[in-house]
C-alpha cells in the first residue's frame, strides 16, 4: 500500500496538470475568437450575395444556414481533436480495454455518420430548400433549416420538429409544382347523373373564372364510386402551390349551393325499412 | 506551455496552408470547366441520338438523365479523392483514433453502397423508365428520374418524392401492358340474377362498342358475393394502359342507368324489423 | 504549387489514358460479340429441346429464361472484373482509405448475395415455375421469370412486380394441386336446419353433375357459426386448379336460387324492436 | 495495346480450357451416377424398414424425405466444392477484391446457415412429422416435408407453402393430443340461466353418447360474458385430434335445436326504443 | 485429363475411406451405449430423489427433463466434435474459402447461442417450472418442458407450442400467487347507484361465504365508467390460483340474478328517438 | 482402426478424468460454503442498517435484493471461470473451429451485456425502486426486484412479469408525485353549459372537502369536445399517489347525482329521424 | 489433486488480497471527497451566475443539471478505470476467452455510446431546455432534465418518464412559438353556410377582444368537409404558447352559444327513413 503511494510521482502529475490546463485555455480562447470572426464573415458575405446576385431567396437562406452549420461542426471537430491530442497518451495509459471501447464507439457513432452522409446528399440533390413544405419521417411542415446532421421543420400547429437526417428515408416535397385539388361530391341514387354533372361543372367554371389560383380545370371526371347510399362524383383541378386547400373549400361550397339550387339531393345515410310480417 | 508554442513551426504551417489553398483553387477551376464541357457534350449527344435512331423517347430520357447523374457522381468522387489526397497526411497526423473513425464511416456508408447496388440493378434490368407509372416504397407516381442513388417520382397530387434506392424493395410497374378494369355492382336479393346479368352485359357491350380503349371484354363473370343486403355481381375488362380508371367510371355509369331502366334495384342497406310482442 | 504541377508526368498520363481506352474498347467489342453468339445459341438449343424431348412447357420456359439470366450475369461479372483489372492499380493509388470503402462495399453488397443464394435455392427446389400462380412477399400473380437476383410476377390487374429474391420469405404456390372451393350460406334462425342442408346438397349435386372442373364434392359440412342474425352453413368442394373462383360463383348462384325456390330465407341483418314502456 | 495482346499466352489458355472442360464433364457424369444409385438405395431401404419394423408411418415418411434431402445437399456441396476447386486459382487470379467479396458472401450466406441450424433442431427435437397439422410462420397446414433448409406445408385450400426454416420461430403443432372443442351459446337476458344450462347439458350429453370422437365432456361451464344484448354460456369438450371442428358443428346444431324446443331465445341484436317526449 | 486421373492415388483413398468408416461405426456404437446408460441413471436418480427428499413435484419434473435435455446436447456435441475431428483435414483440404464459411457459420449460429444463454438464465432465475401457467412470446399455456434451447408449452386447446428461448423476451408467469377476479356490471342511468352497489355487495358476500377459492373480497369498488347507455360498476376479488375464471363466472351469475330480483335494470343498448318535425 | 485404438493412452485419460473430477468437487464445496456465508452476512447487514439509519424502506429493499443478486452472479462467474479453466486445454484440443464458436458466443452473448449495462444505469439513476408502480416494456405493475439482468414486476392481476433489462427502453414511473384525476362528463346539446359547469363545480367542491386524498382542485376546465350527440365537459384534479382511480370513481358518482338532481341530462346516443316522403 | 492444492501460493494470494483491499478503500475515500466538493462548487457557481448574468432561467437549470450529470459520469468513469486497473492482470489471468468477452462488451455497450452521442447533439443543438413541453419517443410532457445518457420528462398525469437518448429519433418541441388553436364546427345541411360563417366569425371576434392570449385571428376559413350528416366549418387562430387548449375550449363554447342564439342547428347523426312498400 505504502509503496504504491510512494511510487506515484506527485511533482510530475502537478506539472503535467498545469501544462494541460494552460493548453486547454489557450485552445478555447483561440476557438471563440475564430468562431466570432467566422460567423460575422459568413453573414456579411451572404448579405452582399443576396443583394447583388440573382439567386432565389430560399436558396440563399438554405446556403447561409448550411455554411454556418458546417463551419460550426468543423471548428468543433478541430477543437475536440486538439483536446484529445493533449490528453490521449494519458488516457491510453489509463484505459486497459481501449480496443473494446474503440469498437463500441465505432458502432455507436455509425448513426452520426449515416446522418452526415444522408444530409450531404439531401443538400447535393437539392431535395428541399428552406421555406418549402415537405413531409419527412412522417412529419409535415415548413423547412426551417437543412443541416448536415439535423433537419429542422416547423409544423403547421407551431411545433418545431428536429429530425436526424438518417430518419429521412423517402422525402416528399410538396412545393415543386402546381398541386391537385380533389373534391368528391355525393348525390342520391334517384337523381339523374348527367344533370348533376352538368350543374357541378357549371358551378366549377364560375369559381374558376373568378379565381387566379386555379391553374387548370376543374373537371368533373365521372362516377367514382357507387356507395352504400350515394353516387360519388369526382372533381379534379390544378391550383397554385399551397392553395389546394383553399380552392377545395371554395369548390365544395359552390357545388353544394349549386346542387341545392337545382334540387339535387346530397343524401344522408339511407336505410330501407322493409315491413315483414313473417315470424 | 511556452515550449509548446515555440515548438510550432509557424513558417512551415504558413507555406503549407498557401500550397494547399492554391491546389484547392486549381482543382476546383478544372472541376467546373470539365463539368460544363461534359454536360454540354452529353445533352448534344442525346439530342442527335433521339433524332437519328429508332429508340423510344422514354428510354432516351432515362438514359440521358442517368448518364448526367453518373457523370456528376464520378466527377464528385474524383474531386473528393483529390482534395482528401491533399489533406490526408495532415489529417492522419492529427487524428489518433483513425481506425475507429474508419470503422464508423464504413458502417455509416453502407446505406450509400446499398443505394448504388440497387440502383444499378434497377437500371440494368430495366425495371422502370422515365414517364412510367410505378409504385415504389409505398409511394405512387410517374417516374421523373432514375439515378444511381435516388429515384424521383412525381405523385398524382403534384408532390415530388425523392426515394433512396435502398428503400425500393419490391417495385410494381403499372405501365407494361393492358390493365384490368374491375367493377362490382350490387343488386337486391329479390331480383332475378340471370336477368340482371343480361342487362349488365348488354350495357357493357354498348360501352365497349363506342370505346377504343377497351381491349377485351367487359365480361360479367357472375355472383362474387352474397352480402348483408345485396347480391354482388362482378364485371371485368382489359383496357389500354392508364385508362382503367376512366373505363371503370364509364362502365359504372352505364350499368347503373341500365339497371334503373330495367327496374332492377341497387339496394340501400336493408334492415328487417320484426315486431315481437314477447317481454 | 509550381513544383506540384511540374511533378506530374504528363506524357506518362497521356500514354496510360490511351492504353486504357484501347483496352476498354477491345473488351467491349469482344463482350458484345460473345453475348450475341451466346444468346442465339441458348435460344436455338431450347427450341430443339422443347420439340424433341418430353419436358413440360413451363419447365422449358423457366430454364430458358434462367439460363439467359445467368449467362448475362456471368458475362457482366467477367466484364466488370476485366475493367476493374485495368484500372485497379491507379484507383488504389488514388484512394487512401481503400479498406474503409471495401468494408462499406462488403456490407452494402450483402443484399445482393442474399438475393443470389435465395434465388439459387428457389430454382433448385423448384418452388415455382413460369406461368404458375404464386404469392410472394405479399404480392399475388403469375410468375413471368425466375432469375438469380429478381423474380418477375405479373399481377391479375396487369401490373408487373419486380421482387428481389431476398424479399421472398415464405413462398405460397397455388398451382400444384386441386384447389378448395368454400362457400358459406346464411339461413334465418327460424328455418329448419336439416331441410336447408338437404336443399343445398341437392343444388350442389346438380352443379357438380354438369361441371367437370369440380373434382370432389361439394359437401355441405354443417353449422359453421351462429351469427348475430343468421345460421351459417358451410359447403366445401375440390376443383381443378385456378377454377375455384368460377366454381364458387356457380355454387353461390345455384344454392341461392334453390333456397329461394324452397322458401328458405337468406336473412338480412335483423333487429328485434321490443316496445318497453318503462322510462 | 499490341504488347498487351501478345502478352497473352493463347496456347496455354486453350489447353487449360480443354482440361477444365474434360474435368467438368467427368465430374458431372460421376455425380449423376452416384445420385441415381443413392436414391434407389434410400428408397429400397425405407421400403424394407416400413414393412419389417414397428415404426409409425409418419416417422418413416419424415425420415425418408429427410435422408433424400440431406443426401442431395451433400452431393451438391461436394459437386460445387470440386468445381470451385478446378477454377479457383484462375478466379482468384482474376478478382482483385476477393476479401471484399468473401465478406459479402459471409454475410449474405448467414441466412442459409440459420436455415440449416434451425432445421437441424426441428428434426432433432421432433417438433413436427410429415402429415401433422401445424402452424409455422403464420401459415396453417399439413406438413409435406421437413428439409434441412426448407419446410413444405400444404394449406387446407390446396396451396403449397415453402417456408425457409429460419422463418420458423415458435412452432405450434396441433396433432399431438386430444383437442378442445369450444362453443359459446347466447341466450336472452329474460331467460332463466339455470334452466338454459340444464337444457344445453342434456343436449350435449345426447351428442356425446352417439359420438366416439368426443373424449371428455362436453361440460357447460357457466356464464362467460354479459354481452350487449345476450348472456353468453360456454361449453367445452375434449375430442379426438382433428375432429374438433366437426364436433363443434354437431354441438352447435344440437344445442340450437334443444333451446328452440324449450322456448329459450337465442337473441338477435336488441335495441330498446324508449319514447321520450322531451325536446 | 489422363494425367489428372492417374494423379489420383486410388489405393490411398480406399484405405482412408475404410478407416473413416470403421471409426464412425465405433463412435456411433459407443454413443448409443453411453446414451442408454445415462438416461437410465438419470431417471432412477430422480425417482429416488422425489421419494426421499422434500422437493416440490414441479421442481423435480423441471430438473429431470432439463438434465435429460442437457445430457443429450452434451453427448451430441461430443459426437459431432469427434466426427468432424475425423473428417476435418480432408474437408479443409477440399474447401478453399473456409474462412468465409466460418464467418457465415459464426453469424448463422448466433441465434443458437442466444437460445442457450437465455435458457440458462430462465432456469437459473426459476422464471418458470413445469406445470405452471405462463405467457411467453405471445403464446399462453402450461409449461411442459424448459430446455436449454427450446421451451415446450401446451395451449389450452391442446396445441403444443415449441418456442426457441431467444423468442422469450418478457415472460409472464400466472402461477405464483392468488389471482384477481374482476367483473364489470352495467346498470341503467335511471337506477339508484347506492342501492345497486348494496345489492351487488350482498350477492358477492353470499358467493364468498360458500366458496373457499375466494381468498379476499369481493369488493364493489364504485362507478368505473359512465358509458353510452349504462353506468358501469366494478367488482374485484382475490382467488386461488387458476380459479379466477370460475369465480368470475359464479359472481356474474349471482349478481345478475340479484339485480333482476331487485328490479334493477341491466340495460340493453339504448337509443333515444326524438321526433323532430323540422325538415 | 486397431492402430487408432492403440494410439489412445487409456491410463492418461483415466488419471486426467480423476484429477478433473476431484477438482470439480473441491470447487463446488467451496462454492456452496462461500454462498451460504455471504447470504447470511448480507441479510444481517441490511437488518442492522434498516433499524439504525434513516434510509427509506423501499431503498433498503432494493439495495438488499440487488446486493444479493450481484453477489450471486459474481460467485457464479468465478465458478464458471474456474471450471472452464480446468477443462479448457482439453476442450480446445477437441474443437477445431474454436474461433468460429467464439465469434458465435460473442454475438449471442451481446444481449446479456446489454441487459447488464441497462440494469446498471437503471440502478445508478434510481429510475425505479421496489414497491413503486411502473410501466416497462408495455407491462404495468409493482416492482418486486431490480436485478442486474432481469427486473421482476407484479401485475395488478397477480401475474409476475420477468423482464430482461434490455427490453426496457423508456421507463415510466407512476410513483414519484401527486397524480392527476381526469373525468369527462357529457351533457345534452339542449342544456345550458354555464349552469351545468356550476353544478359540477359545486359537486366537486363537496367531494374535495371530505377527501384528504385530493391535493388540488378539482377544477371544471370547460368544453373539451362537441360530440355527435353530447357536449363534453372536463374536470381535472391532483390526488395523492395511487389514489387517482378512487378519486375519479367518487367524482363520477357525485357529479352524476348532482346533474340528475338539477335535471341536467346525461344524453344517450341520439338519432334524429326525419320523415321524408320523397322516394 | 494434492499437487494442485500445494501448487497454490497461499501467502502470495493473501498479500495480494490485502493490497487490493487497501487500494480500493483509498480510492473510494478520495472519490467521495472529490464528489462532495465538486457538487458544492457547481451549485454555488450556478447560483452566482443566475443572479449576476442575464441568462434565461430555463437555460441555467438545463446547464446546472447537465454539468452535474457530466461531472458524475466522468468521476464514475475514472473510478471504474482505476478499479479495473487494480484487478486487470488477475482477471486476465483467470479468463481464457477474454477476446470473446471483449467482443460481447463492445457490441453490448454500443447502445450506451449511441445514448451519449445523441445526447451530446441534443444539447449542442439546443433541441430542448428544462421546462419546455416536448414529444419524444411517443411520450408527451415537460422536460425535467436533459442528461448525457437519459432524458427525464414529466407527463401531464404526473408520471415521470426516463428515456434513453438513443430512443429519441425525431424530437418535437412545442414551446418555441405561438401555437395554433383549431376548432371544427358542424352545421346542418339545411342551414345557410354564409350566415353560419358570419355568426361564427362574430362570436370569435368577441372572444378575441377579451382575450390577450389570442395572438392572431381567429379566422373562419371555410367548408372543410361535407360529412355524412353535417357541413363542417373550420376556425383557426394563433395563441400564446401552451394556451391553445384553453382558447379552443372558450371558442367552442362561444360559437356553440352563438349558433344556438341564431337558430342554426348543430346536427345530431341523421338517418333518412324511406318507406318502401315493395317486397
Amino acid at each position: 500500500m505504502q509503496a504504491w503511494i510512494e511510487s506515484i510521482n506527485w511533482t510530475e502529475i502537478g506539472t503535467k496538470a498545469l501544462t494541460v490546463g494552460l493548453q486547454l485555455i489557450a485552445i478555447l480562447i483561440v476557438f471563440f475568437i475564430i468562431r466570432a470572426i467566422g460567423r460575422k464573415f459568413i453573414s456579411s458575405s451572404f448579405a452582399k450575395m443576396s443583394t447583388q446576385k440573382n439567386v432565389s431567396e430560399g436558396r440563399v437562406k438554405t446556403l447561409e444556414r448550411l455554411v454556418n452549420n458546417i463551419f460550426s461542426y468543423i471548428l468543433l471537430f478541430i477543437l475536440i481533436t486538439l483536446i484529445v491530442g493533449i490528453f490521449e497518451y494519458d488516457v491510453t495509459a489509463l484505459i486497459a480495454g481501449a480496443g473494446i471501447i474503440g469498437l463500441a464507439i465505432g458502432f455507436g457513432a455509425q448513426g452520426l455518420v449515416s446522418d452526415v452522409v444522408t444530409g450531404f446528399f439531401i443538400l447535393l440533390e437539392k431535395q428541399m430548400e428552406v421555406d418549402e413544405y415537405v413531409t419527412v419521417a412522417g412529419l409535415d411542415g415548413i423547412v426551417e433549416e437543412v443541416g448536415l446532421r439535423t433537419t429542422k421543420v416547423r409544423g403547421f400547429d407551431g411545433t418545431v420538429h428536429f429530425i436526424p437526417n438518417r430518419e429521412i428515408g423517402s422525402l416528399s416535397n410538396h412545393s415543386r409544382s402546381t398541386m391537385r385539388a380533389l373534391v368528391d361530391m355525393s348525390i342520391s341514387y334517384d337523381d339523374n347523373i348527367d344533370e348533376a354533372m352538368l350543374v357541378m361543372q357549371q358551378a366549377c367554371d364560375r369559381v374558376a373564372m373568378e379565381d387566379d389560383l386555379i391553374k387548370e380545370g376543374p373537371h368533373v371526371v365521372g362516377v367514382q364510386n357507387l356507395g352504400d347510399s350515394d353516387v360519388v362524383i369526382r372533381v379534379i383541378a390544378q391550383t397554385a402551390n399551397m392553395e389546394q386547400w383553399g380552392v377545395e373549400r371554395r369548390l365544395r361550397k359552390a357545388m353544394k349551393e349549386a346542387l341545392d339550387a337545382n334540387n339535387i339531393d346530397i343524401p344522408f345515410p339511407h336505410q330501407v325499412y322493409i315491413n315483414k310480417d313473417k315470424a
